[in-house]
């Protein structure tokens, strides 16, 4: 019994605040650190501290999803986990295709992190023809034009947009003729889906930019002598 | 005169939501996507339309930070970017070291999204002898054991720390001991930094997480047949 509560309905994923699935992916990875540490229970604030959160905020978060804790006992982490993973639609394998192989795609299809989550490159494309045929990290480069055909035969639902900003457009505008569920857009421009169609853009630029918000604001409070 | 409110009081950056900071940065790069087309003035609906936000939480955010729109105008392009860039602290350059140069260090060395921003990677750091002594995108490679003194030598506050999970945590302790402000961290793992240097962490399977949130949901509402 891994839904402790399966009469629990299940939400709007259009009522959930993005910031509350982005943190139970953190809880997701805090309980597996701590079942790595031989532990098979916890509780809201052990998941929250670590991560900087209140157990207050844990509790809210989980509560979006139904009713995880048993009395007494607290959270049993691998039903935890099990659980976020069916929230997160992970509980099963994803194949995903990589556009653009140059730096930044090359560490992606390096990057251990996807596979840990479930997630499978099955395919990468490229408009080198030099890069075509060859395999990365053990994954096979295919030409743009055979976009549609790959990712048909390959089963293809989810799509990583590693191009330069002048080209992400027209290569999200071809994942999605090509039936693609949703993207992740890496480069430094927005890009937009038909509704039905999933996107998240990654700024790296913007993550450090939360570092010098707080910093700066850090250096007005105590300017240095 | 680019601030409409110099009598408004700067927040309490710890009162701020991350997820606040997190849209002033997709403000700002929709506000440079507006100035590029030729615009002066937008709206909080302009502004909001593109990144699917709506103009009550575009103003909702920006009055966390004081009061930026005109009666009968709204908001001046170039004026509301040099607010933005004030409160996220980029209205300067800052001096940035990367450590870990692997597959994702190279992409992030080579990332113009870094450079449009403000910032500045001014040293890179690796364990591999073959590695030091060499330029990538320009960006001089030290020797790990090089750290604290390039890191003063270089003037750098920022670090971004590329290296594998099981090293994450030493390489932040060793940026945290040379005096870095703030770290991003892009290994697939949870680094603790001491009060008084903040840190985000970026795992990029995170956010391929976000999608297949929304695309489970869907795939549930309606089953394919």
């Amino acid at each position: 019994m891994n839904s402790p509560n399966p009469n629990s309905p299940q939400p709007d994923p259009t009522s959930v605040p993005p910031a509350v699935v982005h943190r139970l992916s953190l809880y997701l990875r805090e309980l597996r650190h701590r079942i790595a540490d031989g532990n098979e229970t916890t509780s809201s604030s052990q998941l929250g501290r670590r991560l900087g959160f209140t157990d207050a905020q844990v509790r809210k978060d989980l509560a979006h999803f139904g009713q995880f804790g048993h009395p007494g006992i607290g959270y049993r982490c691998n039903e935890l986990v099990d659980a976020i993973r069916k929230i997160l639609g992970t509980d099963r394998e994803w194949r995903v295709a990589l556009v653009g192989v140059g730096n930044l795609g090359r560490a992606l299809l390096g990057y251990r992190g996807f596979y840990q989550q479930g997630f499978r490159l099955a395919a990468a494309f490229d408009a080198d023809p030099e890069k075509v045929g060859t395999k990365i990290e053990g994954v096979e480069i295919f030409a743009i034009e055979d976009l549609a055909e790959v990712m048909s035969t390959h089963k293809i639902e989810l799509g990583l947009v590693a191009v330069p900003a002048s080209e992400a457009q027209a290569v999200t505008d071809q994942l999605v003729a090509a039936g693609v569920g949703g993207i992740v857009n890496f480069a430094p421009v927005t890009v937009t889906v038909p509704e039905g169609v999933s996107k998240v853009g990654v700024d790296l630029a913007r993550e450090l930019e939360q570092v010098t918000f707080a910093v700066a604001n850090r250096q007005r409070e105590q300017p240095e002598t």
